[in-house]
């Protein structure tokens, strides 16, 4: 039997390069839509559901009485009430409940893959690397890997995530992707230290968030498997995958 | 006073996510367009008329008597004269004559930073790696270096050219970029022997001009400074850029 396939979409703009009908995508956004919300489920929340304005998070929240969130330059935008950083959703807090989260890059991309008729919608990052990895191993079905970047442009977070998942199951699919090589060469040069990777590499966004004095946000982001469960996304809402569609 | 800035452009396809307007932009199309272009102006050539489609390069030959050149799945495509290898035109046959290429990734990228107002466009190769190197240092311009890519998806030949460039002049200029510091990471991985590191990354050019039994071919293009010119565009052609516009 041949393998299913793996491409590696490094951003939104690229995505249309990509047949996604017949493939389970993968969004990955690690700074940090992606990363909270790996730990979000993994903390016992019910549901994450993602929006692209912060006022139909507002408006979403207000209906439903669910907690709103989501950032704009790096701070709580105005008229929610949580940001975007792992820490602010230990268990005790958000156990049994519901997050509306509004993300720019990463909501964004997951309708355009819902759009362009994706077969399942999934989210990753190094925090739920395995599931992700167990995940795409047990379905047997062709892949895309794609980044949310910033505003379209390629970021390298993105991008190494999605090259830890290509190292980690490349013998299983057929890869015939230049950018999914490269992410992966890409993680195998900085993965003992994803952190001083991504600094000296000047990553845009580790400057960015850097000034934001978010440095402990960004090496947790950077750590495998923290929590590690897999968001499914269904009926617009992200929820943790029981192997049962 | 502040430094230039540099972009790596990874595709045609995210083009318009940069402001070419008041820059240099290097079109760069290793295998193998912009290697052959650099040998056949080197070796003595007039001009180069890069055009996208065969029609017009068989038009143009004929109401112009200029050499036609161009390949289609890795041959002489029907109608034009010679093939897309630097090794067709050797001095004593191109000196004095004006070839009219035509590609199809490399051409419409240059057609592209044309309509979208480059200040200037010149065309990049290994072949032409240092005279690249030294005219964008020399100029101190805003710089935009535009892969063509393969049917718009990333490639890594084209990524490892940018790579070359950005590792040799970043410190005159200011990078804000991830493409920019992947690609240089990239070329500083694989830059002891360029051949095996397409290769080992299972690059899919490096399989599909393999298959047509062109390593001796690929060597070449990723060769530094053999044809070190520099191929600038005006009027339609590219000619070697005397220092004067």
């Amino acid at each position: 039997m041949s393998k299913p396939t793996l491409y590696t979409c490094l951003s939104p703009s690229l995505l249309h390069l990509y047949d996604v009908r017949d493939s389970i995508v993968v969004v990955i956004d690690i700074l940090r839509a992606t990363s909270t919300i790996a730990t979000v489920l993994y903390n016992g929340a019910k549901a994450v559901i993602p929006v692209d304005s912060v006022e139909k998070c507002i408006q979403i929240g207000k209906e439903q009485q669910y907690i709103t969130a989501g950032e704009r330059d790096g701070k709580i935008a105005p008229g929610l009430q949580y940001g975007n950083s792992s820490f602010e959703y230990p268990r005790q807090f958000i156990e049994g409940k519901t997050l509306v989260l509004t993300t720019t890059n990463g909501t964004k991309l997951l309708h355009m893959a819902l759009a362009n008729g994706a077969t399942e919608i999934v989210t990753g990052s190094f925090l739920n690397l395995s599931a992700i990895c167990d995940h795409l191993v047990a379905q047997e079905q062709n892949v895309v890997l794609a980044c949310a970047a910033w505003k379209d442009k390629v970021n390298l977070e993105d991008t190494l995530f999605a090259g830890a998942v290509v190292s980690n199951i490349k013998e299983q699919f057929h890869i015939n992707c230049d950018s999914s090589h490269m992410a992966a060469t890409l993680y195998n040069t900085g993965k003992e230290d994803l952190y001083e990777f991504l600094k000296a590499n000047d990553a845009s966004h580790y400057h960015r968030l850097t000034n934001f004095g978010l440095e402990k946000d960004i090496r947790h982001c950077l750590t495998a498997d923290l929590a590690n469960i897999l968001p499914y996304y269904k009926n617009e809402a992200l929820t943790v995958y029981n192997g049962l569609y």
